[in-house]
């Protein structure tokens, strides 16, 4: 199986992604990965090259781009030169840390919509107090969705819940403001009648307090509300824990006690890391594209690397092709 | 001044109520309490009775009860007696801890809206991490949202924080998937331009992640986005807080270091603790309506009083009738 990766993507490109690329060729026998940038740069950390190749390229795409706009004119850029290694059939599968909507952009445009999708979803994989994590889409690639196209979001949510992460039957919520049946805006009124009468395991809508606690195993909304979402669930977590550490180094007896707990702090922390869970998948697309964090650390790029590993293995978009033709077709 | 009292709403009633009652009177010298609800069970706590009455009825709308229907049936609720209270003049505004769509639907047809103001908006006041907090609006009480709705929930929002929170030329966000200008929905997009245009101290979209950081004073988002942002802030402080509860008692050495600990983390648990804010406010009726959160207690009630109060005598109707007609004229 071969794997292109954007080298330059990311705040720790391109050394993480060559740390983390070296360490996924020595942990699965059955990959090839293609580092894509500039040469010079990944040579100063490849200290191995079996099964890891370069394709050089001086162009790149900044986190300040413009999406659009920088896949249009940058044609040699690491991340668009990755998404055509898969488009070519020189890799089954692509990852970038870099540019989040440059990288919609280039699955769109250079690799393209599996047909019969309407519209791909950005999906990462979130912590739940558990440890079991959920999925969640969509977190932006489509801001004014369809019922549609929520609709979609389940079937290929549950498919990846199931086929890559093991959870057989998962749970498909409809992230809602409430939970009883019949609330919501027009949207969700209606994508909730398109669930309930499908063959997915739905069980209704959930609230966003309920979210990190597992309410269910697939939580669909429109990329606006879901993007809203996701950086609320993140940026309370950060400001508890930038608070909890104010608190802990204000005085001599506190300072005392948080070295006592720093091993159990750490493992809270540990808890609701989402580098653990890899990247956000793009689903809806003609090959895997994982979207890495952009703080990516040599093990987050790791991460995505076994994650995309196991959607190429399980054949994620042809499960996903299939799936949609007949699923699309029972709520016609 | 006049306040009327839902004295049956919230888990803690009536205990919570009556007692929060007691203790605004004792220290606010210029208002007078209505409590209504159950007498007999009111007069179990009420150890005072200067400027405090009791305005009995048995019916009582509950939590579980759909909120339209309610109102328009329990002719006689607490909820219901207490909004009529308003509109027949005998209190100048309103408070309960009840069933949330209950009240602003009694709020809607009771007292009905301010003319010019097309949609009212239900706005807590949140925390932030410096502890000044800020206002959200609108969070769930109009869930299919209009630009003109945002604008509007902006100029009301305006003068709250200004009038009622001290706070000039009050910073007002755009809640958004980006911070970048032309980010967004067909919505956000539309109510960016109504905004940037207006005489209102526009700071730009705000990103859901930065709100507990003190990203701006007054945050406006369509009911829906609103409700799914406050709540998975809310899920997610609590989520960790009951993560650390169970790591610091998990060995012998975490529960001595938390012992140490307990000052600080209560600390930290108040500073996020929204009860000290006050209610939620409905902006746009006809008078001040107040949802105090459902947990209340004695102290909460007490706030919502206090911020009850402030409204009233800052003649904050007057004051966004006044406005809206101005402002309104502005942007058409």
């Amino acid at each position: 199986m071969k794997i292109a990766i954007d080298a330059m993507g990311g705040d720790h490109a391109p050394k993480a992604v060559v740390l983390g690329a070296i360490k996924a060729v020595e942990t699965f026998s059955d990959i090839h990965i293609t580092l894509v940038g500039k040469e010079e740069e990944i040579r100063k950390y490849l200290t191995k090259e079996a099964r890891i190749s370069i394709l050089h390229t001086d162009e790149v795409i900044e986190a300040t781009d413009e999406p659009v706009r920088a896949v249009r004119r940058k044609k040699n850029a690491s991340m668009v030169l990755t998404a055509q290694q898969v488009k070519e059939g020189d890799a089954d599968a692509c990852i970038s840390a870099g540019n989040t909507g440059a990288l919609m952009a280039a699955g769109l445009f250079v690799i393209g919509r599996i047909e019969g999708i309407e519209r791909p979803a950005l999906s990462p994989t979130m912590p739940t107090t558990d440890g079991k994590g959920f999925i969640m889409l969509d977190v932006g690639a489509n801001v004014d969705a369809k019922p549609m196209h929520l609709y979609q979001y389940a079937v290929m949510g549950s498919i990846y819940a199931e086929k890559v992460r093991g959870i057989s039957a998962p749970r498909v919520g409809l992230l809602n403001v409430g939970t009883e049946d019949g609330k919501g805006n027009e949207l969700t009124k209606q994508t909730f009648d398109l669930l309930k009468n499908s063959s997915l395991n739905f069980v209704g809508n959930v609230e966003a307090r309920d979210l990190l606690e597992g309410a269910a195993d697939v939580v669909v909304s429109d990329g606006f509300t879901g993007n809203i979402a996701l950086k609320a669930l993140e940026g309370a977590a950060l400001s508890v824990f930038s608070l909890l550490k104010k608190q802990l180094t204000s005085s001599f007896i506190s300072k005392l006690a948080a070295a006592m707990l720093k091993p159990k702090l750490l493992g809270l922390k540990k808890q609701m890391d989402y580098s653990e869970y890899g990247g956000a998948a793009l689903f809806g697309l003609k090959a895997p594209v994982i979207k890495a964090h952009g703080s990516s650390d040599e093990h987050a790029v790791f991460s995505a690397i076994r994650q995309t590993r196991e959607m190429v293995a399980n054949n994620m978009v042809v499960t996903i092709t299939e799936a949609v033709e007949k699923q699309t077709e029972e709520v016609k």
